[in-house]
């Protein structure tokens, strides 16, 4: 179980070393993991299991850990044709099944992979992270536990005004004394958040009052201070297909920075996982695109040579705006 | 959309007020929508209908509002026969096959009935609700809109201490300048935050800047400073089967006080709303109990005659002290 | 409960009735619920009132009838927009709203409506069916009751060859006395099995033993002998979202036809109950297409003129006819 | 793929060859799967990789096969714990959270593990199987391939007579020239629809055609004549909690016996897996039992010396007689 670690006076010096995601008996008990092995007739994903357990960092103190995986691209394939064995087939042949596949959404051969992560992250990235329901989730309780003095600060660059044209985005960073003036609040507020925590808890690190004379709150109820950025921790578990859609949609622009940057750790994982079906979701989703029947329209009558305004398309000015985007793309 | 209130100096005053659950005109707006009825073909269920669209009460500034709702009790007589007609069978037919469902632990007949509701609650209860994953949700964005100045504050007869004896449990309340001091901090808290909120936004009421010398922080990022009991909402639709599952796990003594405070509230939606089903359920699961083989095995022992200890009963003291306050209820 | 019919000498007359579809008391237990109204404060689809609970007819017996349903286009205006009221807007700006969820493919708004169908289908249809696993199922049970003497028949268009290009698809019709001996076979082998199923069970309509001489089979195994083209039915429910994601593969024209037949009465289910997402859901998905990147590639450099081959697009040929094809359309 | 045998003349001796569940080469395919090993830094189940890939036998042709799994008993408490390593604890410490996870019904750590087989069933059953939605599936196509001549055909133990007090129950088995009547009917039956298969498809098993004269029926159509004992295979993936779920329902004597066949080898494959788990699941589900708040209280009556009579137990005669054998038991 994590350890807690001390509260605001030593916050910023913590911040700056590299040592702060981890504990060193965290790092202890992975290293313990990652020296041994044993003999299996599964499948085995050798790329996979280079980083198994290692914390990949996320953010300022977040990290993934690949935990447990089941398959590779081969048991797509053999799971597509329900074979009794591996299938002695070439690497050739499993890609172009796979990328049928892919293209055709045959996605139950994709359920057929899972992985199980720990994953370490900000209350607010968890809260939109939970709403994909096909996954297995335990989370570290704070009913049960209590939390560690640890919070989310963005760096300088992700820090961002609000979008004037688009009311669920970001525009370009805040600037100098308010850059600095809006960091000093969420430094501020975590500090003061994490002391009246701990007062209501009146338990110090040893599990014992902090003050003898009084009874703390309880830990279910004095978590409630804590603002949205603290960090909170989960097992989580998914099959291939339902992590593709993830990615598909967390990966994607529209969605927050924080969640995104833990898309991309997630699409690198597939990378080494299962790098045929990577390949193939790579090209027939992420860089794909959908098109609308009246945006087909419009692309068969430019292909025809006509000129086409975004007055006689049927699409409307924002529509009109992507696809000129899309198709003038290199 | 909500309505934001003023923040920090008002809310003492604020939360005196019973108006506060509610804005002017959202009650209007409800009041509008209950004013309104049109024939329909399908089932009906007459004592929900009468509460349709109201604010339910649930602790000091939450709601549960039933939005609509799918199927009564014949709908799941109905589905349980695959039948053409709605039945003439009579009421006690209906009862005795409905227990018979119940008991059998036939669940798809349950699952024909549907209710979506409109839920407003704090954060840490959302936390807990959203781990049910059949459900459909639809919350309310504060990527997209500001949040309102509203967090919750627990009674003084809520503010638990720390159970000894369980660690994710409370015990009695705290007293006097302890319970006055927490309740401070909590509100303080709430207070700070919010004005940091604000601030990091700086936006006010009419979106206009509070400050058009310098450019606000995007909506998904000011939110980070706000602390989990700060309330959201969302609309939650959910089957019959597994809304009763989810009343059978939060209104149990082990769920947390202000998570049950809504289960007790749904239990009483579902009572109005399928009678029969209701009182099945409180017969078979709420109120009934399950033991494992060993447990079986003692009262087994008893009723024989034999004086059993829990040294040679099989069970652990724990497991031991739960049946016989089992055995011993009235 | 359904009326078992008679078996094989009056199969073939008994087909051309159009009265075979529902027994006379089925006609009238419809009717009866058909005339019933009541008042509701809820969300009401008149469109779709119109038809609740009429047999709609699909293949040569089987059908879909609406049962109830939630919610209608406004209502999932109001869940995205998590509202108080039903929402004052105007149709055009309810119809924005709905393109745009659609489009950026927000699915919650529309998990918020839910509709229940009574359908019967043959069982090797149910097998497909039930693969869509976000449902609600509770079929007629052959283990608890003696399913009917009926039984699919394709109509002469349907009886396909076997495509020699495509292993799991369909080429012309057969002709003549193929498409005779094909039917034939398909009508003895129905006759036959039901006439064993009967001496099996050893039950006759009432009840009692054909044979008194003798027990019958368990239900539960007599219906072993009953071929795939047998029909069954079930009550079935699901979410507007999900419905609409099983008519995009059930529609398509990879999908067998007897399941594509059911899938157009869906659709045009959904044009009943909830117009503008109907025409959102054809316009952009059913009507659209979704191109990889490679695909896209291609596109833009034809936009630039380039004349482009397969043989230096990097689409396999399959991919590169699919693409040539959707772009020619008219 | 599996190899299609010899239709009708050849199918009686073909069931007495014990050999006859598996070709040469599906058994020589997994002979190669099980001979190759490699290493891995993942939870290994020793006494699960014993087994792996071998055709477990159920009913005369069936099999269920373990292809892959994810976790053992101590990923469970891993996740309980949200731990860094895989825990230090002793066996028994992890015996007691087990237990104690088990009885309070915390589900999720035992979603933490999964598992991958790979069955061959009957229709009927398969059909029984598929309602068990939390699970991914991936069937062995009719439409893209042809089915094998293989056919359930009950031993003579299990060629049961309908029950007479439990409308979906079996009671004794056929006796003498009933039996023999029932198993020629069946045998008959599928022999004569295998062979009409054949003559719709109009394919030999080299794939070109018997009669080359004529075209043949699409195997997608042709597939209806088979009846509902016919063997079909598919890959099935499901976490450790819905399994239990699945075996705690299908094992149950409630149950049709050809699916409970198939329960109690994967209840074995459970106690191989994770053998805690195995022991708590067994003590705290499978032996125990459920008793609703009227039969406590019935209970606790004998307990304080009445004699309780089923007239006054507030229990129906069905009820009463369950609980009196329930405590009867020894």
């Amino acid at each position: 179980m994590s350890e807690r670690r001390n509260s605001a006076p030593d916050q910023r010096a913590d911040r700056d070393a590299t040592a702060a995601r981890l504990s060193a008996e965290q790092e202890r008990e992975i290293e313990d993991l990652r020296a041994q092995t044993a003999p299996t007739r599964r499948a085995v994903a050798p790329a996979l299991e280079k980083i198994l357990y290692e914390a990949l960092p996320v953010l300022d103190r977040g990290f993934v850990r690949v935990i447990d995986y089941m398959g590779d691209d081969a048991a797509i394939v053999q799971a597509a044709r329900v074979s009794y064995g591996r299938g002695t087939r070439q690497v050739s042949s499993d890609r172009g099944l796979i990328n049928y596949l892919m293209r055709m959404r045959h996605t139950s051969p994709f359920e057929m992979c899972e992985i199980k992560l720990h994953v370490k992250l900000p209350i607010f990235v968890a809260r939109q992270w939970i709403r994909h329901r096909t996954a297995s989730v335990n989370e570290y309780s704070a009913r049960y536990s209590v939390l560690d003095d640890e919070f989310y600060l963005p760096s300088a660059e992700h820090l961002a005004t609000q979008s004037a044209t688009n009311r669920q985005g970001r525009a370009e960073a805040l600037e100098g004394s308010a850059a600095a003036a809006a960091l000093d609040a969420l430094e501020t507020n975590a500090a003061e958040a994490y002391g009246r925590y701990v007062e209501l808890l009146n338990e110090g690190e040893d599990g014992q009052p902090l003050d003898p004379e009084r009874a703390g709150l309880a830990r279910e109820l004095a978590r409630m201070v804590l603002p949205l950025n603290a960090y909170t921790q989960w097992y989580w578990k998914i099959d291939l297909h339902n992590l593709l859609h993830f990615v598909a949609l967390r990966a994607d622009p529209h969605a927050q920075y924080e969640i995104r940057a833990y898309a991309e750790v997630l699409l690198d994982i597939v990378r080494r996982w299962v790098p045929l079906t990577h390949a193939a979701f790579v090209d027939y989703r992420l860089e794909g695109a959908e098109l609308s029947a009246k945006a087909l329209a419009v692309v068969r009558r430019m292909l025809r040579g006509e000129t086409v305004e975004q007055a006689g398309s049927g699409l409307n000015p924002r529509e009109w705006r992507e696809l000129q985007a899309l198709l003038a793309q290199d």
